[in-house]
Parts: structure tokens; sequence; C-alpha cells
């Protein structure tokens, strides 16, 4: 999407070196990051230079470009899809993405590897956008059917399931972004999601970016507008979700759904289909990623002099836990939202998955 | 209670002066401010250098006396009674200590006001005490009713209702205190409560002054907390409750009760008499307070060299809401806990707060 006007994706390959938008500097800085080694790229998804489901899987297959360039041999290959495979947990994109390379570079020569990796890692991120332009377009038809006239449709979403999350467009904003292009006013409640406050540092600064209204809210404020009856729809993303619909997203999002479903407002969940983990059914069986207590202990800003700075905001001495993320039971979920359309809860999220994607029931 | 061995109070006089313990400086500073005007009284409320429903009535008592020391006729007594009640809309004990002074001070000549306001500031102080005192043991029962042998009692709470939001005890913490103080063991889930972080400043720093186990969490966490069972119960405070039991506490308590009552984790709310507003029976007419989105753009912190700095924290041009409090219905509350004892679901919130304070029901 566009920042000051001009097109940007998130991640993408120049001259054979792969380059990122560090997300860990935003949105006080924007920065382009060249990521020229194996390891940097798994130290930049840990450390979440890059984060979001779909980009995590982009960047992984770039991280095998950069592996293969390395050390191309057998063990070489199986040493860079552990390192890869071994950095964030959650997302079933990374694996996803992973299981692809492990495919398609095994039983090519050594000397094929390289470039081959970097077909694979074009190619998916090409999908990724074209993934979510087709998911975009149901949520817009969702924004549709929503519309009231002489006001704007307000969605709130969480975390950052937006362009940042993706390769291009989100997953959760494609819908957005394309009714704020139609002339469809639209106007996102953005949860600052802490700890790391995705949504207030990332959502926030890409709808601003690219001119969409919006304003952001505490975490704890989300239930309350809902109560006020400020909020036509929730949209989401999602880390991982099971066939029968329980959801993983960025912690906080199960008190959304139930802030959500308390006052009957719609809860869509944006996922791409290679973020469902067609063979889990329990959401409980979904490993939550622990991550450290620093994160909440800590926050990044920018003082009044434009000085970036790092402060603590609990005392000394005090423990913090720091869940990445939590699950959503299908029970409160409206519907999931694909590539290839909508699974209502009208119809039963397992049977709305497997009608959209017949050739995955049996997994 | 104790700061370092030493026991103190949250406002006391002293030769003819009050003192108050700076809150916006806590965790990282342990301030004592020297409160001379009437003036000074009402920008120390209206900014929160002090707050807490409960410390709010005990702070309006001597901004009273401040301002009879400065004009005690009719019209200063008015003046004064005004000033103090522009504060704040949202605490039902302003708007109630504020009451008693105008019935004990109108009648009087003006040259006794000034001595009768310091009278009834010192009395309502006593009376914090004592009512938290009395509150506290009741949900010392509920602790030693849910208590587990070999393993602590997790109790969630939100927010600060501390000591620091009382005279002394706290309410929601003061059972938890004599709970510690017993060596019964408990352990306290503090949830960070943005936009002012209230517990993860406040809660957090008095809990660890006092040597009580807790961990702070971020407010998207408590729903995942509690769904993974580690949860026993939950205590709030509250700014204003109805005669039929709708709480109106800080932003995010309604998301909390949510999660409780979605996991069916007890939810129980330290409501002294002085926070019932007995002549409300709906929660949706409290009136709620919105502060200026700066509280939510900004945060102020320690750096790692130990300067205090304050951060922006979202996007330059991204606008911010910031509601004060939310409303959580009584449906949603397992008990409400007061200095008479325990108004419980089963019996119904209104009718066991009729039961408890009967004098009350005709109002």
């Amino acid at each position: 999407m566009k920042v000051d006007g001009v097109h940007h994706r998130t991640i993408w390959d120049e001259d054979g070196a792969v380059r990122i938008i560090d997300q860990t500097v935003l949105p006080h800085e924007f920065r382009v990051l060249p990521v020229d080694s194996l390891e940097a790229m798994a130290t930049a998804i840990r450390t979440m230079q890059l984060r979001g489901a779909p980009l995590i899987g982009a960047a992984a297959a770039y991280g095998m470009m950069l592996g293969m360039g390395e050390d191309p041999s057998d063990p070489g290959l199986a040493r860079s899809l552990a390192i890869l495979e071994a950095t964030r947990p959650t997302a079933v994109n990374l694996r996803w993405a992973l299981d692809r390379a492990r495919e398609r570079l095994a039983l090519l020569a050594p000397v094929e590897r390289e470039a081959a990796a970097l077909e694979l890692a074009r190619e998916i991120c090409q999908e990724d956008v074209a993934t979510n332009r087709a998911l975009g377009r149901h949520v817009l038809d969702l924004i549709r059917t929503l519309g009231v006239a002489h006001r704007p449709v307000r969605i709130l979403t969480h975390c950052n399931a937006g362009w940042l999350a993706t390769v291009d467009w989100g997953t959760a904003t494609a819908g957005i972004y394309m009714a704020h292009e139609e002339g469809l006013p639209v106007h996102v409640w953005v949860d600052e999601t802490r700890p790391r406050r995705q949504g207030g540092r990332l959502t926030a600064w890409e709808l601003g970016k690219h001119g969409v209204p919006h304003t952001v809210v505490p975490d704890t404020a989300a239930a309350h507008l809902m109560a006020r009856g400020e909020v036509d729809m929730v949209v989401v993303g999602t880390d991982r979700t099971t066939a029968r619909g329980d959801v993983a997203n960025k912690i906080g999002t199960y008190a959304v759904a139930l802030a959500a479903a308390d006052n009957r407002v719609p809860f869509f969940v944006a996922a791409p289909s290679s973020s469902i983990d067609w063979g889990l059914r329990e959401g409980a069986d979904i490993p939550i990623e622990e991550r450290s207590p620093d994160e909440v202990a800590w926050i990044r800003g920018r003082t009044a002099d434009g000085e970036s700075a790092i402060v603590r905001v609990i005392p000394e001495g005090s423990p913090a836990v720091n869940y990445a993320f939590d699950v959503t039971p299908a029970r409160l979920v409206t519907g999931i939202v694909t590539e290839r359309g909508v699974a209502h809860a009208t119809e039963g999220i397992a049977q709305g998955l497997r009608r959209l994607f017949p050739e995955r029931s049996g997994s």
C-alpha cells in the first residue's frame, strides 16, 4: 500500500539481496533493512522486525534462499529449515512455507537450490497478494452489507492484520482499503494491542499513511465502544485457525470476541487458507508462544524532542507475563473469511470451511 | 500500608497543611506533595495526583478545609463546593463527601467552618479506614473459601482499588493484605490497565512494597489466563455502583467480567456503601468521564539510565479516544462486597444490597 504516496511492499528482492521494512522502529521511523544472511532473517523473524503470519511465510521462503546461498548441501538444507522453523512457534504459515521449500528443494541438485528458493519466495509473495485481494473482496461485501447511508461503517480491529502483516493489502484490512478506494466511507477503531502495540504502532501508521480514517483505542475500551453501539463489525486476522474454526490470534482477541458476542456485533476472522491448520480440530492444541516479560515492562516511543527512547513502565522487581496469542473458540466467531468466500456460523464454521476447501476435507 | 517497612497513608494533615502521595510519578519515584490551597487540591484531583473513589472523597473534604481557610463566607462555601464538584464526574464519593460538607458547614458561622471542615476530613479518613477493614474481612472470607492446600489463591484485579485508592488498606486489596498477613498464600495477577496503567504502576508498586507476590499482565492477557484456569477469583473496585448492582469502574472492567463469566471465575466487586448510588438503578445512566487522548498517546516511564521520560506511542496525526470508565452489568457480577457483607448473585444483587442496607432501600 502507499507510504506518503509511494507504493511499498513489506519484503522484496533487489539485485539478489532481500529488503524488509523494519517494523520495530515504526511508527516514528520508516527504515528499510537489508537482510543478507540466513541468520539475519531468523533474527528478523524472531525479534519481530517483520511479523504477521503471511509475511512470516514469505520471509521464511526468502530465508531459505539466503540459506541455500550459504550452504546448498543436504545438511545445509536441513539446517536452514530447522533454524527458520525455530523462530516462532504459533504461526502455521511458517511451517507451511518451509514444507513447500523442503518439497521443492530436496529433489534438486544443490547447485539449483538457491535459484529455486528465490523463485519459490517470489511465488509465495505473488500468491499472498492475490489471496489477500480475493479475501479482501469478500470483506468488502460484508462492509457493503452493513453500509448505512450518511455515516461511515465503523470497524474495530485488533493487532495488525494489515499490509504490514502480509506482503501487501493485509488480510483484515484488504477489504477496508478497497472500501476506502471505492469511496465507501469507513472508520476504523484500532485496538492498541498491548504489549507490543501492533495496533497503536502499525495499524494506525499504515491506515494513516494510506489516508483511512481511524482512531486508536486502548484495549480496555473496545468492549465499552461496543456497548455504546459504536462498532458495526469486528475484523481480525489469525495466526492459526483449526478446521473447526477455533482461532489463535494476537493476545486479547478472545476478549474482543466476548465483547462482540455480548453486544451482538458481528465478529469476522480474515483467514487465508494458508493460516488454516487442517490437521487440528481443537484450539486448545495450538501451541501458544510465551515471549520475554521485557516486552511488557519496557515501551519504546519518541520524546517530544524527537528522540527515540525506551522506558520502563512497571516497578523494578515486579514480574510480568507475556503470552503472545490466545484462542477464540469457534462459538464466538460470526464468520471465517477466506480467499474463496466466507464460512458462516449460520451454516457451521467447520461445514463452511469444508464447503470452501473440499480438497482439504480429508486431511 | 507499608512502604519500605514504614507505615503510610495516602493523605494526612500535619501542622495545618495537607500532604498527599503524588501518584503520577509512581512507581519510579515516591514523592510527598504539600497541598496548600483549594485550587491546588482541585488540580490534584483533576490531574490524578490522587485518585480512587474513596480517596477522592477524603481529598474533597480536605479541599473544603482549604477553601474555608481562604473564604469561609456563604458565597465562598458555594464556590468551594462547585470547584471541587467539577473535578471528576464519575466517582460518587466526591458528591457524597461534598454533600456531607455542605450539610455540616452551611449552618455554622463562617468563623467556625475551617475547623469543622478539618474535623469532617479527619472523620471521613477514619471512617474510610474502618470501612475498608470491615470490607476486607469479607473478602478474606471469600479467599479462605477458595483456599486450596499447597498453592496460593490466584486473584486477578484491574486498575488500582488498593490502598493508594483509599486512605489505607484499599477496597479490593484489603482482604488480600489481610490474607498475606495471616500467612494464607495469595498471588495477584495485576492487569496493567491502559491507558493510565494504574494496575501496572500503582497496584504492582503497592503490592511489591508490602511484599505481596504478584505478576503484571497486559490487559489483553486477562481472558487468556482465565481460559488457562490460572485465576481463582477476580476482585475489582468501583467508582459508582447502582442499587441494582450495575458497576461503573475503570475502563476494561466490563471485559474482565465477560471473561470471568465465560470461564466461570467468580467476579467480585469491593464496594464500600459510599460508592453505591442508591438513587440510580440503571448503569446506563452513570455519566462516563472522557479524558484527554494524550493519556493514550503518551506514556511516562523511566529510561535504563534512571531518567524520567514521556514518550509518544502512537503515530503523529492518529487520533485516540479515552473513556475513563465502563459499566459492568449486574448480570456478570458474582457478588458485591460491602463493609456489612456480601450481596450475592444467588440471592439477587439488588435484594442483597437491600438486605444489607435496609435504611437506604427507600431512597
